[in-house]
This record gives C-alpha cells, structure tokens and sequence, in this order.
C-alpha cells in the first residue's frame, strides 16, 4: 500500500469516527423530556439535520491529527472533543449565513431559509426562519458545550483545554465582528483583511483545532509552536484560495453564488490588494461597484477584469504559494511524528489546491 | 436591627460582590492583544456596558442562596459560578431582544438599536445594529463560559454543576422556540402558555439558578427538591405577574412599551384564559385586534377590557396568589437553614408583589 493510500485511508477512518460520535450524540434522547412533541423537536432535529450533512469535518480532523502528534493514544476524550469543535462550528455557519443573508450552504438551503419555507404559511415566515436559525445557531453553541463538559476530560485536560477553547471562541467572534464592519465598501487596507482572514480562519480552523487536540494529549510550547508555524500561513491561504473561488470559481462546485462576495462588498484581500494597484480610474470602476447589491454578471466580469489586469489575481496567487512553503517547511521541526507530519502536509495540499 | 432590614443587607451585600465580579471580569485586558484597536473594542465594551447596566442580578442572587441553603462556606467559586449566569443572561436577552424586535430594555436602547444608532452613517444601520448584537449576544455565550470555567471548580462540581448548566441552557433555547412558534395570533391553549412559562422563567430563572448553587455545595436529592418545589411555581407566579404588568403595567415603571405584548401576539397564559372564557364574538374582536402589529391605544383599550370582563385578569391574580402560597410552603421544609428560608421568602414576595 503506498504512503499515500494509506494517509488517504487515515483520514477517511478519522472522518467516520467522528461522523458516529456526533450521530451519537445528536440522536440521542432529549434530556428535556417535556418538550417533546410540542414544538421543541423540530429545533432538534434540525440541529442534528445540519450538523450531520456531509461535510469536510476539517477542524475535528486536525484536532485529531494533533492528539497524534504530540504522541495520543487512542482515547475517547480526543474523538468527543473534536465532534464538539464541529457543533461549535455549525453555530458560526448558521449565524454567519444570517449576517451574510446566505441562500445556501452546502449547496443545500441555508437554516434561516429552510425554516421560512417549512412555516411559509406565516405572514412573517421570513422573520420567523431568521429567528428559528438564531434560536439554532444559540443551540449548537450551547449542545457543543455539552458534548465537550461529557468528554470525560481530567483534570489537567479541563485546565489546559478548556481555556484554549474558550480563546478560540472569542477570537473568531471578534474577527466575524471586524469582518461586519469592514464589509459594505472597498478599501485598499490589505492589512486589515489580513486580520480577518487571521482570526475568522487561520486561528478558528487550524491553528485552535490542533492545539486543542496537541494539548488534550500534553503537548509542550514547541509542539504549540509548531502547529501554529504551520497553521496560520496555511489558514491564511485556505482563506485567500477561498476568496479567488468566491469571484472566479465556478458555483456548480462551489455550491456558492459567485456574485455573493462582490455583492455585499467582502473585504478580501484580492480586492485590497487591486485597491492598491488599480490607477485612479479603476479605483473608481471598484469602488462604484463592489458593494452594489445590484450588481449584475457584467459589473462582476468588469470587477474580475480589473482583479486580472492589475494583477491582484496573480498576487494572492503569490501570496498562497509563500503561505503554503512556509507551512510545509513548519512540518520538518523534528517534535512531530513523521505520520502526523505526512498527513497534515496532505491535508495542506488540499487545502490550498481546490475548486471547492 | 429588624430580621427584615438585616435580609434587605444580605440580599445587596449578594448583588454588590456580584458587580464586583462582573466588574473585574468583564474590564480584565482582552486575551486576543492582535484585536485591540481593530474594532473588536467596540464588541468587549458594548458587553461591559450591557451586563453591568443595572439590573436585579436575580439569576445570580438565587444561585448564591442555593449555595448557602445547602450550607456552603464563603468561598469564591461561587461567587464566579453565579456571576456567569448573569453573563449568560445577557446573552438570552440581547438574542430575545433581536428576536421580539424590543427597541428599549431596561429603560435603554436595546442592543441592536444602539448598534444601529452609533453606526448611523452606514447605508445598512438597521441590518448592521441586529448583526453586530448578534455577534454581541454570541460573545455573552462565550464568555459566560469563560468564567465559568475559570471559577475554580474542582472535579466533584465540575461532574455534576457542569452538565446542569448545560441542561438549564438548552431548556431556555427550547423555550424561546415554543414561545417563537407560539407568536403571532391568540390561542386559548392555557397549557402551552403555562408550559412556555415553566422553560423560559420558572426553570430558568428560578429554578436551575438555585439548583445550580445547592448542587456547587453539595446539596443531595432532597434539598435539590426542595428548590423545584419552591422555583417552578414562583416563577410561573413571576411570569403571570409579568404578563399582567405587560397588558396592565406603567410604561414608565416597567420601562416596557405596553403594546408591545399585544402587539406581537405574545402567547401569554392572560390572553389564553381570555379567549377560553369569552363569548364568541368577544373571541373575534380578541382573534381581530391580538397580534396586530398595527394596534392602537383605542383598540388595546378594547382587549383589556375584555381581558377583564371575561373574568382573565381576576383568574390570573388567583393562579399568581396559589402558585405563590406553594412556592411558600415548599420552604418549610426542614432541609433548608432557616436564614436562606427568609431570604427566600423575601424574594418571592418580591418577584409577585410589584410594578415594575
């Protein structure tokens, strides 16, 4: 069996442990027995619908890999921790997709909007599914707390982990908070959208994931710093390949409207980085059209024109490509284990090279 | 001294050490040094400035008493413990507020107004003010359990305090969703209402607060008992007398606009005992005007009358008055220390006996 196949294997194996974790978990009977049957089950079952679509269960996985690195052996503490990081992270899509006005996610209808169309025959339906998804996004947080609070922690694990969690989730919610307010109009603060990718993703889906998984099995400062030496370059790459499939990828792959990002005036690094490059004329192209929640497929041919011709497009190219080096070269610090090592280098690879 | 005035000093000296903890938590340097500066301030004040507002520290109160009537010693993990429900707290209220779309709470802007209002130069104020309070709302979560889990549990409380908190979390989400699904025109389901009222106040503000304090302490079945006796019809009692001062109150002591109720067509255990007891064309005109987003001073003049010829407002007064004298006659049981009873008793007349 090539190295290769059997990494591949690896993570698939990962991904079905954790799959049966939180099906597990989220199938199990309510603990608040008189809410049944009076309309408390739908809330439920939605949370267990959208946490148990396919998904890519990218931070559980490296929270793992980061149990196995610092030298874990297998327990159910890691695999329980690590399913909770994936009931946190449905809260921050179903409350991201209410900011963002989402349609879909994952190709399927967003929460906000299954609701609206289950009860569309409500006068207010639309305000309703608004509300019925915060309502769930408020339930993922606090199930999520529940799964990790029955992991079975001791107590040197409570002491360490729960604190990184606890900074994990403050850190992305100050950086959704900075991307609201940077969102609306183009600038050419490339630093700024730097931040954002930093917090929102680097640290939320890589870096945190693997430390928490690092520290639940005791891992010292070199090892923290080694997931961070790798995660954060590769979290910002995840991020600027993530904003070039928002404006030139295809949605049939993406499962995301191509024109959602320009529409509410993302603030991305690609178009900070043609901000900067764009003659004045262009600057002025962008700004009277990013942002536009009108904007058409000619405005956005015109927009991905000027990311082309100034050669923002080419730059964040450049930018993931350093990203990505600087992540594998993080890998060769001799503190890891040369398996876990293999596995997050793949990880790294797809992470960076996708259409999706 | 009076035995009165010396509880009266026990209950502020409670509420003052409270604010003192908010305090020093919430004002504590942000542990993510790379936002500072970067708008993630505003989020961390705004959560300053709404938790420590004034308020009746109610859920914090009950939970140090709870401690006390299970014969706990001064100790500090308490003191954390009860404070973080306030900060929980904050969180429901803030996501409540987005929810009945409240423009004042506690006589101030409600969260996602004063968002709005400080960012009225943006062309999405209003869409920008609910999302920043979303993320507001979110970080309350967050921090909530932050400090409850920096409280310096030890591993007896963190087994059996832990996953009561979570159990008291999912209870109150579970009944915001029935209160949401209930919302909108008058029923005369008087168990639904009464149902909605045991989830979202007499468990979570009464009943799990003191249970969570007795259980920190150590408390056994019995006196974990005792509690519910005591908390399930105390709050059912405060919820009616809130519904009452909601449809009957003084604006300018409930701090509360007085149509809002009516106009939402909140499914309150008043309106419910209303249209069971109505004729039918009292039912229509209740059916017609309930849950009118458009309903005036005239037509709400109409629905209390109503509400009081059919007899509801009397029924209400004599379900508070039963569900008081139970709650009464659950402490006296003799598990319960003799001085926690009379705190206890003091707080219940408080919470039925009001205005505001």
């Amino acid at each position: 069996m090539s190295t290769d196949l059997a990494q591949a294997l690896d993570l698939s194996a990962i991904r079905r442990r954790i799959e049966t974790v939180l099906t597990d978990f989220l199938h199990r009977p309510s603990s608040v027995p008189a809410q049944r049957g009076r309309g408390s089950d739908e809330l439920s079952q939605a949370l267990a619908d959208f946490v148990l679509a396919p998904g890519k269960r990218i931070r559980p996985v490296l929270c793992v890999l980061g149990w196995y690195a610092a030298g874990g052996a297998d327990d159910e503490t890691v695999w329980r921790t690590a399913a909770s990081l994936e009931i946190f992270h449905a809260f921050a899509l179903i409350h991201d997709d209410i900011i963002d006005a989402s349609e879909t996610r994952r190709g399927r209808p967003s929460a906000h909007r299954a609701f609206a169309t289950r009860h569309a025959d409500r006068p207010d339906a639309d305000a309703y599914g608004t509300h019925a998804a915060l309502l769930l996004g408020d339930l993922a947080l606090a199930r999520s707390d529940a799964l990790l609070h029955a992991a079975g922690l001791n107590t040197r694990q409570r002491d360490t982990v729960l604190p990184l969690i606890d900074t994990m989730r403050t850190e992305v919610l100050l950086g959704q908070h900075m991307d609201l307010t940077a969102t609306g109009r183009p600038s050419d603060d490339v630093e700024r959208a730097l931040t954002i990718a930093r917090y929102k993703t680097a640290k939320y889906t890589v870096e945190r994931p693997l430390q928490v998984g690092a520290t639940l099995a005791g891992a010292g400062p070199d090892l923290l710093d080694v997931c961070s030496a790798y995660a954060l370059p590769l979290g910002e790459a995840f991020q600027l390949r993530d904003d070039l499939l928002g404006t030139f990828g295809d949605p049939a792959q993406t499962g995301k409207p191509v024109l959602e990002d320009l529409r509410s005036g993302k603030a991305t690094v690609l178009v900070a980085v043609a901000m900067q490059l764009a003659d004045a004329e262009r600057r002025r192209t962008l700004v009277s059209l990013v942002g536009r929640p009108d904007l058409d497929e000619d405005g956005a041919a015109l927009v991905r024109r000027i990311l082309r011709h100034t050669g923002a497009e080419e730059t964040v190219e450049r930018m993931i490509t350093t990203r990505y080096n600087a992540a594998l070269s993080a890998l060769d610090a001799d503190v890891l284990a040369p398996q876990s090592a293999d596995a997050l280098r793949s990880i790294a690879a797809r992470a960076v090279v996708r259409a999706a």
